[in-house]
This record gives structure tokens, sequence and C-alpha cells, in this order.
């Protein structure tokens, strides 16, 4: 997509140069700034600290971290320890390790002198199906919206949760495509927006929005619930982080209970992912792995001013008090369809089998 | 109570200098800070910045603010215009009205010469009355937490959302005067506080706990939810800003959520407060008056340094996008048992009125 004539990517690649460029997402929604990725380190760095976050946009930046880190040496000892290094940044989203499965299945069988290049086209390809996948998420998810919209003119109010926009996918995004793409196609549309603590990615999404002339309301977290009870809201999307293989979804943390207002007040609740976020090899969503961040976010309303801030904020109590898992799991019963690339399915075993019949094989 | 010798009350009043003094809760935990409020003004000034917080610490405030306004005249309009002035600072806590229109009930029928001092005992007979009621919650509490411990020398985790620990009382609080009782009776606990966006009234909990030595760990509200599923909680325990006659529960935005989780895992979840939260006059939840306060809210970490903060967040969303209601409702069915003054009962009409069965001569 663009807005303005500026391309809504936040990340460009650069083979003839060897390096990538990311918004660096800890800045934003205070400054849009871009930052070279120039080896290995500094990838795993970008991913670990969320200048880029978001989970297809982590196994893009891991598989072009991937090409990076074979600019010197591409022997296999080397590609194993690099994928290792990337793999070990952050744990719950699955799109990292399908994206380094990938680059390597393609890059191993080749001879070391053909790997640098052939890792660049992989890296590419990645984030290309990634690009495309995300526009027909949304073009799945408008024909969902269009059974919702009761009457004409009506305004559709959609509530998301933290930010799966275009910052957190190569392009599109997954769970605001089908609201992108409901704006462009003339469907008025109002966007609930929570704020998504303890990183307040809620503004991300907001910022998007604002970009893209797409009405919105910022709210807390904790106000979602009352917002369904009063019928405010005509349907919840988010994105994933792993979908397991009987439909179970790891996303941000703060979904499950929002799936849970839902279910309460019979309001669809829909999850939205490429198929690099379904993990066919995970049982159950109690078998994904749960990524535990640092206190410390709890005490921080931005990445910024972050000293300033904690220097104020010495007699709240110290990161020890505090526990900050980063993700939770919303059960596939509480899950109305998910959206992906290849339209929607049940949340539950039958309904991925169905969508993907081939998944055994993977 | 007292802690360290200091008793643990955030309300202070001098009838002999016709004043009292608060804990501006606006700047804990950061600073503690005594308040002198001399007249009706500022009486209803701290209750509306929310200075003073928590339904019963309200209905007590609102108490002596009537108290102050007698100072200089004491005529039947005059009374009832400071009534009027008090009661529309905040729509919520039923606790406000209650306190007014006892007090009113009590000085109309008295020459207006004994108003004055009357107002300031009965002022006293409502503030000591809320101390009695809450130590007797947390023996009620008490008596619950005996029927979870299932093996001795266990820790009870508790988890608690906003504050209702002495600070939103006259003393002891309603959620937290069971906890209190937990620990002072030798029984290991721990207590999950929710951070409580966007006012961050855990930090109050955090800070209350911290002084009184029962552990706790901070949590983002979003956290709840993962918590419950992941069985590390043994129950649920909040307070009430207004209790319908049928059960139904409003509290503090984000407490529904709360009751979904515990719902679908099994877990209790209570709610404690004392008679002056019950309003029998409100048939459900549904009636009850949800107030909405300012965006700027949740631009906010905590009442300090908000002119810098703001600076800072000026790219955030402005007020007009942001949508902050400060409460919703809980229906009675999530609601395991109602903890008062009088003991726990299930929270529907049969409930109530068993406990209350002079409820309708009110």
């Amino acid at each position: 997509m663009n807005v303005n004539g500026i391309p809504t990517r936040p990340l460009r690649a650069f083979p003839a140069r060897a390096t990538i460029e990311i918004i660096d997402q800890t800045q934003l929604p205070h400054v849009l700034r871009w930052l070279e990725i120039n080896d290995l380190d500094a990838a795993a760095h970008a991913i670990r600290v969320m200048q880029v976050r978001g989970a297809p946009l982590i196994g893009a930046t891991a598989a072009y971290g991937l090409a990076l880190a074979l600019r010197d040496k591409a022997d296999t000892a080397h590609l194993h320890a690099a994928a290792a290094q990337l793999a070990a940044t952050r744990p719950t989203a699955v799109n990292l390790h399908w994206a380094l499965s990938r680059m390597l299945a393609h890059l191993l069988p080749l001879p070391v002198a053909e790997r640098p290049a052939a890792a660049w086209l992989e890296a590419s390809a990645i984030a290309e199906e990634d690009v495309a996948q995300n526009a027909a998420i949304g073009q799945h998810g408008l024909a969902l919206w269009k059974d919702l919209l009761i009457a004409d003119h009506r305004t559709l109010n959609i509530m998301t949760h933290c930010n799966a926009g275009w910052l957190a996918t190569v392009d599109h995004g997954t769970a605001l495509a089908p609201i992108y793409a409901a704006h462009d196609a003339g469907i008025p549309v109002h966007v609930w927006v929570s704020e998504t603590r303890p990183r307040n990615q809620g503004l991300l999404t907001a910022w998007e929005l604002e970009q893209h002339g797409v009405p919105y309301t910022l709210i807390a977290d904790n106000a979602a619930g009352l917002l369904l009870r009063q019928a405010q809201v005509d349907a919840v999307i988010v994105g994933a982080d792993r979908i397991a293989a009987n439909g179970d979804v790891a996303n941000k943390i703060g979904t499950y209970l929002k799936a849970l207002a839902c279910a309460d007040n019979g309001i669809p609740f829909y999850v939205a992912a490429p198929r690099s976020t379904i993990d066919f090899a995970c049982p159950e969503g109690a078998d994904i792995p749960i990524e535990t961040r640092h206190g410390d976010e709890l005490r921080l309303i931005s990445g910024r001013d972050a000293t300033a801030q904690l220097a104020h904020l010495r007699q709240l109590p110290a990161s020890e008090d505090v526990y900050n898992p980063a993700f939770d799991v919303t059960p596939g019963w509480l899950i109305k369809a998910l959206i992906t690339e290849r339209g929607s399915c049940p949340a539950n075993r039958a309904g991925l089998a169905a969508l993907y019949p081939e998944a055994n094989h993977d």
C-alpha cells in the first residue's frame, strides 16, 4: 500500500550494498526514524528490543538477518550458528522459526559460494509472499465485514488489540488489512484501538490509522469489556504470533480477555494471520512458549525518555516485583474464524486441515 | 489499623478548627502529602479530581464536605445547595449519595443553629461505621480464604484490581481488608496487583502492600487472563462502587474482564463492600450511571509531571480521539459471593435480601 505516495513498508532491503533499513518502532509515534541494519548482531538486536515487532515482520527481518550474516562467510557451521542466534531472540512468534527453517532448507543444499546471493533472493521471496498473503487476508476479511453490515451507510465498529497493521508485517498488516480494505472500498469504518499495555502498541495502530485517514478511538485495555457489553462493537479482530494445530492462538497479552468478552456478548472474534504463523507441529495452545519480558516495561509509558521517566518512577515497585508475560493463549472455541491468505475457517483442527490439506507434509 | 505506629487513615477530621486533612492520592506513590480541606469547594474539588477516591472514602469526604459547608450558614436552602454540589462531583459511586442522604435526613429536622455541630458528629459517625464495617469485611473474607487453603503453609495467591485498600476507605479497605486479615493471622499471602489503567491505582495498592509487608507482584491489566488460565491465582477480590439490587456490580473499568476470566477457569471472584455501596433502589447493573472521564488520563502515566509528559506526548492521539469510561458492570452470575460487614451472600436479589431483610425500608 502507500499513504500520500509513501510505501507503507517498515523494512527495505538493499542487496547491492548488503544492508536493510527498518523503521525503529521503539521511537514511534513520536519520531519516524529509519535505522540501517548492516550485520547479524544488529538484526538480532532489532528483533530482541522490538525495533521491529509483529510476527510476520520478525520473520522477514530474521530472513534478511541471515542474508546479512552470510556476507563474509557462508559455510554450513556459520549458517547454523547465525540461524541459532536469530532463533534465540524471541520465543513466541513462530514466523521467526518458520522463516529461518525455510532459509536453511533453501541454502544448505547450495554450494557455499552461491549462498550469499541466494539468501537475499529467498529473503526477498519471503517478504513479497508476506505482502501478497496479507493483501489476500484483507480481501477475505472484507467479505466477512460485508456479512456484518446489516444496514447501508452504517458505520462498522471494529475493535483491535496491539498493532497488527503494516508496521507489524512487510505490508498491509494482518488484522488491519481487512480494515484498510473496507475503508478503501468506501465502507464507513471506525476502529476501537486498545492501548495495549505495557508496550502501548495501540499507539502504533492509532498512528497508522491516522496516516490512512481511518477514524479511530483510543481506549484503555480495561475498557474493552464495557464497550462489548454496550454493543458498541460489531467485531473484534487481532493478529497472531502462533496458531497451534488445534486452532488455539497465542497473541499479545490481553487478547484472551477480549475474546472472553466477545463470547459473553455474542460478538464475533476474528484472528487474521498468514500461513507462516500456523504451527502444525504444535498440538495446542498450552504447548506454545510464552515470552516473559523485563518488568521495567510496565514502568515506561513509551520507549522515549526512559531515563527521565525512571528517575520519576523510582518509588514505584522494583522490576523484580513485576511479572510481564508478553502473550497469552486464546482457545480456539472463543474464535469465530481464522482469516488466512486462503480464506477463513473455524479455529480448530478440521478447519485448518481443510484450508491446508498439504500441511502434514510441511 | 496502623503501620509502624502510623494510623492507616487517608482522612483526618479536626472539628474544633473546622477542617479536615486528606492524603492527596494524585501524588502517591511518589510523595505522601497531606492536604488541608477548609471549605465546600475544596471538598468537592478533592472528590472530582480524585485527590480522594474509592467509594467509601468518597462518601465520608462528602459527609465532612457538608459539615464544612455549614460553617458560616446552615439554613435549609444552603444545605440542599451544598449537598447538590457534592452530589454532582462523581456519578457512579453510590456511597456519595448514600452519605449525603443520610446527612440530610439527620440535619434537616434540626434547628438551624444546631446543624453545624450535628453535621460534624454525623460525618464522624459515618466514618467510624465505615471503619468497623470494613474490619468486619476483613474477618468474613478471612473465613472464605480458609476454605481455599487446601494445604498447610501453602501461599494463598490473591489477585485484585484497582485500589480497594485503606486508601479507598476510612480504614482497613474493602477488598484488601481480608488480605490484611490473612497476613496478620500468619497466613502466607501473595497479591497479584493489576496496574489499573488509565489512572494506575494498582500502584496505590502496591504502595499499601509494601508498607504492610505483604508480598505482591505488579502486572499489566492485560496479564490477568493468562495468570488465571495458568492457575497461578486462587481467588480474585475487588471492591465496588455500586451494587445493584440484583447483585450486579459497578467497579473500576476492567473488573468485568477479570470476572469473565475467573468464570472461564473456575476460580472464585469476590466483591467486598459495605452496606453503603449497595443501592437497593437500583434494579440492575444496566441502571447504574457510568462516569466517563477526560481522555488525557490515558496520556499520563501518573499524576506527576503531567506537563512535561504531555509535551512529549503531543504526537499521541488528541483527547477527543480517546474514550475513557471509568467503571464497568459485572453481572452477578459471574460473582462467587458478595462480602459485606454482615457476612457473605450470593450476588443476587435473594442473597442480598437475606443479608439485609430491612432493606425495603431504607
